[in-house]
């Protein structure tokens, strides 16, 4: 097969497919914001109209309807226009009239559809890093990585695992049977991947392209059309991407109708009306495990694939750097102010206190301690509000105002609000920290935002059930644990292993468990109630398609 | 890892991997029974006392208990006993007990359990065959090659693609990622494919091992300890199964609890309590729509894997091998007495006739000719009866007396009472040919057994429209087309693509629609309401398991 963009993408293809076998690290998308050209204001960004000829289009959702649309959390107003459909229907009509052409082009011209896709928005990755910022409150260097080149990774990783999936199986063989003396039976089989229908994207607030691009292009890469109905705080991330996969698959010969956005305006219930019609096949969703078990339970005829909820343990027993696990820690808790689906929130530390290369340090001792490097880390605002980015939204403010009351415990360090320069209307606080002191009680659920728990424990041996139990019963997107004993680190290795969760072991230096690397951590494991698939493995796409044979006598 | 099992399987594991990918004809199980030894007899199976020492026994299941126990479809009572657990819930926490050992041996060592498993029933098959014979009704010859030799094909596909799927990450990783000037950032990263937790096989009447090896071993393959509750009335072939692979796992230094026998009295409805119970988190079944369809409802807890009704349509429009066909068709039809998902049901002809290189033949040539053929090829009662074999239930029969009454339409071609020697009692008929000529009506639903209909249809393209509604909306394990015209087999190639089945096309020699052979074809698409998947492709066991990622600086 040839054609023009696979041309351009083969190569990229063949690395990233090395790269998912080998699990090191690679990127072909520098996650620098230098060679991405001048930052781009939020100006121009404020007033557009996006895909306002989309099929179905009978209004605006945004300025000029009921609601008035976005808010940066940073203050202003995007002002940004997309379509809003009358009849949702129609989008699904749309987007299954355009899957037979996009399932005829097969695995390959798919994924060099889906990396021309992912280049275009790579191009413009300093347009969706302004973007992410004034939607989900991420500091601009987070939001042009995260939300920029580490999605763009995120989104590649899956092209490439879709594609290896739909490849197992050769597109013909020949197939003999020997029978004796008699000639042998001879036939050549055709494997067609098929896909299994109207793919639904529904995004969440706080990454809206980062958790988006797994799902996205999973589905797009396996032949599925896909309706992008955003979280109708973080539309224009995703708003911006539609656009980039719309003008690519028109160039390319396509239908642009195989990536439509579904936004809608308040009140409207979109997801739930899309997620119900017989054509959606698929669904991705990260966002509260009550709407995702909702998904689980009612959208039955299509493959749901859900990141929800979960509560993240920190098992603190011992280290021999202790000022790196200080500094680790604190800005784990710090980074995007915990609004994080990865970041710690309940810290184990037994009563008598832990073990480090500066001596034995009591639980209080290290409460002070991990309070000091907070302190360290945050201190200057500017730096401060450079790693902590924006409030979301009300509900995190709400607990970090309940934190500072004192409703969820003894405070260990109060939250400060901090001031951003050039944005004076964005609210950033500081993580506060409470401590758990008493008699082992009922551990905090999940508390999402800054608010981490520093909890004391009989010992690492109790903390190790407790972390266990945490992950079973109320989930966790990351596990990590600080231990120089050999005998604690089997325990809690398999403790993790037994309850379902990815643990990151004594992190001081650069690598923080609230990230994971494309091409080589998994994100999510599937096997706890936090989420019940993972970026990226096979099956995370080995569903989203079927495989039809073809035999006939050769 | 060095173990004798894998020092004896290696070799055929990385065969069966590489058949997996090359999809050419491989088996390293003869399918003739020359090399087996001497054919078992029924007599020493009869009266046997299987597994009674397995743990949560509180009686037998069988001779000595009210129902007595299977009866052969060709007439003799087996009673052979078989263990009963009072309380089911003991069957799930022997198994999840046995599980953690298990999961710790890690993908190759279970795949060499498991070949060795395969291999010490492939010893057997002589006995298997027996066993299936006596409990499905398949003639001897049948019932020893797709109850032995093609079931453990099918077994040993499902282990070398879980074990492809378990390995595609490594189990550990070095991650290297460049900072400019300073010191990379360096991890050691370890990846642990994990079960799900017990599984449950839910086995059918009429292919007890066939259907049932692929989830049993891709279950066990992945880490899984597997329940494994039989049809009531084939019990047999399932409980030697259970046996071999207890013996297996004993000797190995595993606790032979990870497969275990859950048979049951009349009215116990054990399927149902096992499939609810919160720690059954797999679950494979064939069998009827109704309960395949209650499991996927309410089995909430567990991956559902559901092989269910459908109706297979053979479009007849030309041919140049006219005999080849009538005889490739009257074959099909005859085959197990049509008791196989897999045959033929609905055969649509153009109304005008067909062409062929016996020149034209009308829709009612068309009839008469393969009349003719099935009387050819079943005038004989000893070689009809090693064909046909014996008549399953008495609904099937039901649905034969409904034919000949002329209950679903003309009568064509009338069923005729076999005589079985050695097995006076044994219940054998011919297949029905019921004709549709009228207006096109509705087409018939599933008619399982030897009943066909040859429905005359308007045109060759209003026969594609028909096949690919009756897939869609009815669901469908097979289709079959004869033409000779490019512009039909394009549109009947499209149609199955789009509706979701596999196509057999222009069948003329020893290649049957019924039948699949492991490694090269696969049974099912999982894209139509027929099953929701396939042996054995990727999905059918990348979720069987998750990966649990461990990172640490390196």
């Amino acid at each position: 097969m040839s054609h023009e963009l696979i041309d351009r993408h083969q190569a990229t293809l063949d690395r990233a497919l090395a790269a998912l076998a080998d699990r090191d690290y690679w990127s072909p998308y520098p996650e620098s914001p230098r060679g991405y050209g001048e930052p781009v204001a939020l100006e121009p960004l404020q007033g557009l109209e996006l895909l306002l000829d989309q099929p179905g289009t009978d209004g605006r959702v945004g300025p000029g309807s009921a609601d008035g649309g976005e808010r940066s959390p940073y203050g202003p107003e995007l002002a940004v226009a997309y379509p809003h459909a009358g009849d949702p229907a129609a989008l699904v009509a749309a987007a299954r009239a355009a899957q037979p052409d996009w399932a005829a082009a097969g695995p390959l011209l798919r994924a060099a559809v889906c990396l021309e896709i992912l280049a275009r928005i790579n191009a413009r990755s300093a347009e969706f890093g302004t973007a992410v910022m004034h939607t989900t409150g991420q500091a601009p260097g987070m939001a042009f990585q995260a939300g920029g080149p580490h999605a763009q990774d995120r989104g590649l990783e899956a092209v490439a695992c879709a594609y290896a999936e739909q490849t197992r199986l050769p597109a013909s063989a020949e197939w003999t049977k020997p029978q004796g003396k008699r000639d042998p039976l001879k036939m050549v089989k055709e494997f067609t991947a098929v896909p299994r229908g109207v793919a639904l994207l529904i995004g969440c607030n706080t990454f809206p392209t980062w958790n988006g691009y797994p799902g996205l292009f999973a589905s797009l890469a396996t032949g599925n059309p896909v309706l992008v109905k955003p979280h109708p705080r973080a539309v224009l991330p995703l708003a911006l991407t539609v656009s980039a996969a719309r003008e690519v698959l028109a160039e390319a010969g396509f239908s642009p109708d195989l990536v439509l956005l579904a936004a809608e305006r308040p009140g409207e219930g979109l997801a739930k009306t899309l997620a119900l019609h017989p054509q959606v096949r698929v669904i991705d969703y990260t966002g509260s495990t009550e709407f995702g078990d909702w998904l689980e339970d009612n959208a039955r005829q299509a493959l749901v694939y859900t990141e929800k909820a979960g509560v993240n343990t920190v098992l603190v027993d011992s280290t021999d750097d202790y000022a790196g696990l200080l500094a680790n820690l604190a800005f784990s808790l710090a980074l995007y102010s915990g609004q994080m689906c990865t970041t710690p929130q309940n810290l184990l530390v037994p009563r008598e206190g832990i073990g480090t290369d500066q001596g034995h340090r009591s639980f209080r001792e290290f409460v002070a301690d991990l309070s000091a490097a907070l302190d360290r880390l945050l201190g200057d605002d500017a730096r401060a509000a450079a790693l902590l980015g924006a409030i979301v939204n009300p509900g995190v403010l709400g607990r970090i105002e309940q934190a500072e009351k004192g409703e969820f415990g003894e405070l260990a360090l109060a939250p400060r609000p901090v001031a951003v320069p050039d944005w004076p209307d964005a609210v950033v606080r500081t993580p506060a920290l409470v401590v758990l002191d008493g008699a082992e009680a009922t551990l905090p659920g999940e508390c999402f935002g800054p608010v981490a728990f520093l909890v004391a424990v009989d010992s690492a041996a109790r903390g190790v059930e407790l972390l266990a139990e945490t992950v079973r019963e109320r989930g966790a997107m990351t596990a990590s644990a600080y231990t120089t004993s050999p005998e604690v680190e089997h325990a809690v290795v398999a403790a993790c292993l037994d309850a379902g969760v990815s643990l990151s072991l004594n992190l001081t230096g650069q690598v923080y468990v609230n990230q994971t690397a494309a091409f080589s951590d998994l994100h999510g494991t599937g096997a706890n109630p936090a989420a019940n698939s993972a970026y990226c493995d096979a099956a995370f796409v080995a569903s989203r398609f079927r495989t039809i044979e073809v035999r006939r006598h050769s």
